[in-house]
């Protein structure tokens, strides 16, 4: 199963909208096929692991990270290949909670007098495809919350340099981050200070859309983050229409949401994520967008790159959440620790256990 | 020599101002006596070993992790023992910077004939013994700054509730790092405004000093840090004769240090605390001391446990220091990063690669 999962992120940042799936078949202790799911549209990961395994497969076992489907997608059912090949066992880590599949993987499979069992590497599988899985559950994207910070909780020092922080490692994790998500999102404040690109460069992967908090269109047509049919501006209801208007022309899309005054509503922007169809959302702020975030409870995992320096007075990361006392903190579940070079990455679920 | 450390550790709080030490004799792959040096005033690491190993000495390696004194000191010279013993190698980490020793033992032991190896585990070992070394090369105090704080760098809410930012476990750690230090220091407002006892209680260890900064002599004789005998107290020079005196009937030092109207010079604090003949003290804060130290330049390591939590608005550990650019921050080398319970513990050296 860990070949498997292994097998299943080499799929990340291009499954989406479906999940990653690794799947291996094994027959008397050999791997005999391995397979995994490419991109959205293409073979599904058991496929590709029976094709390789070819005759061989009567009798074999297969691993994979999640139940197959059972349904007719852009690909025909997983299960039905799995019958046919001849398969005696199969384990698979948890079902797919996809409202078409939902456990009826499974059970066709068992109907077909195939060995099925569930939970294997469970935890490691949920993990991998907590995007599509929050996302499947809750008909809402996944936030995940980055920023990069001094060990005393600085973004910037007093005069406002931030560049950069954390070193080159870390920065190409980050990036390595932003393809693994649908889309990026900072606010305009961001996009005016540092007129960052938001493309994913320091590795191979997909590029995410770009999405700009800005309630009174104040983005230039001109900032480096616009791309044309990859934008996203979303704007208070109250923005002028003739530059809504005028950023469709440039095929940039100008969403208006709800808000108060120039602040826009998070549950709004939130609801317009959604009909965006993004999965996964990297928000990468800067502060006054985090905070926003933190504050409405809407993050979902807090990724947190730490270089080993101290600033003193600066901007943090973080401002007012209304939290007085300790056990009105948010507090990071699942926490894990790894090293980029100098710096530090801790990541954490956020919000209280499902 | 991993033996070796891991016994010259067991002597950790308790050696000041010897070194710690351990020491292994090995004969034919078999250890046949092992020592650490327990506490000041008793026998050598090496010592200890040679007669736990007794006759069998004759022809066997001893491993140690610094050179074996050559000079009277509470006890006899070691090097005398190892060459009566018979020992025909000897392997050490690294030289003895004490100026009565500093190369003469390992020159005494060659020209005895026995076969000296320096280097092995050089850098662990110079590691343990830090405040050691630091003091006996600078003839200085070692400081270690520690606080606790969330993940976005604050030591309180915005109502100032910090009990407790960390877990159990941390605090435990803490405690421990306590006993390894010479003495503990803090401000005078963390004393009034939380009246720590400053002892070491979550673990067994030695029991540091307590000193405070309070220029003003604004500490109670009630307060609860406050040892007849183990308690030092730092003021400025125009504080109250008076006061001194009263401090002085009730067996607590209270040194009269350079300030510039309230604020004590953190060089005279260092003066203050290197006459004191602490070889190591323990900075645990408030925010105001601790940036103090950090501003002046005088923090040898900085231990920063981080609870898994945000806080927003709060208030930080650091202060101002005069930081404006990013490559005038202060940079942690050898950084390692623990977990403790939810926590983790990031630690690392301050300053310059010496």
């Amino acid at each position: 199963m860990d070949e498997a999962l292994a097998l299943a992120a080499k799929g990340r940042g291009y499954t989406s909208p479906n999940p990653m799936v690794g799947a291996v078949v094994v027959k008397e202790g050999t791997i005999i096929g391995r397979g995994y799911h490419r991109q959205a549209g293409l073979a599904h990961a058991e496929v590709v692991a029976l094709d390789e395994a070819g005759e061989a497969a009567r009798g074999a076992t297969v691993y994979v990270n999640l139940e197959p489907c059972s349904h007719h997608g852009r690909t025909p059912p997983c299960t039905d290949r799995i019958i046919a090949a001849g398969i005696t066992r199969l384990v698979c880590s948890h079902i797919d909670p996809d409202e078409r599949v939902n456990g009826r993987g499974i059970e066709m499979l068992r109907k077909a007098g195939i060995d099925v069992q569930v939970g294997l590497r469970e935890r490691e599988a949920r993990r991998l495809n907590e995007h599509f899985l929050h996302w499947k559950t809750t008909g809402t994207p996944w936030l995940t919350l980055k920023w990069a910070q001094s060990l005393d909780g600085r973004v910037a020092t007093s005069t406002g340099n931030s560049r950069w922080i954390t070193g080159e490692v870390a920065r190409t994790h980050a990036h390595r981050l932003r393809s693994w998500h649908d889309a990026v999102l900072i606010g305009v404040g961001t996009a005016l200070a540092d007129d960052p690109r938001l493309t994913v460069r320091m590795v191979e992967g997909h590029q995410p859309y770009h999405v700009v908090l800005d309630p009174n269109l104040r983005l230039s047509p001109t900032a480096r983050l616009v791309e044309p049919g990859n934008t996203v501006i979303l704007c208070a209801e109250s923005a002028d229409p003739q530059r809504i208007a005028a950023w469709e022309r440039n095929d940039v899309q100008a969403v208006p949401v709800r808000s108060h005054g120039d602040v826009l509503e998070i549950e709004a922007v939130l609801e317009a994520l959604t009909a965006l169809r993004f999965q996964s959302v990297f928000v990468e702020g800067g502060s006054r967008t985090l905070t926003s975030f933190l504050k409405a409870g809407a993050a979902n995992r807090l990724t947190v790159f730490i270089a080993p320096i101290i600033l003193g007075e600066g901007l943090p990361a973080v401002g007012d959440l209304g939290i007085e006392t300790l056990d009105q903190a948010i507090r990071l579940r699942e926490v894990e620790v790894e090293r980029f070079g100098n710096d530090l990455c801790i990541t954490g679920l956020c919000g209280a256990e499902p």
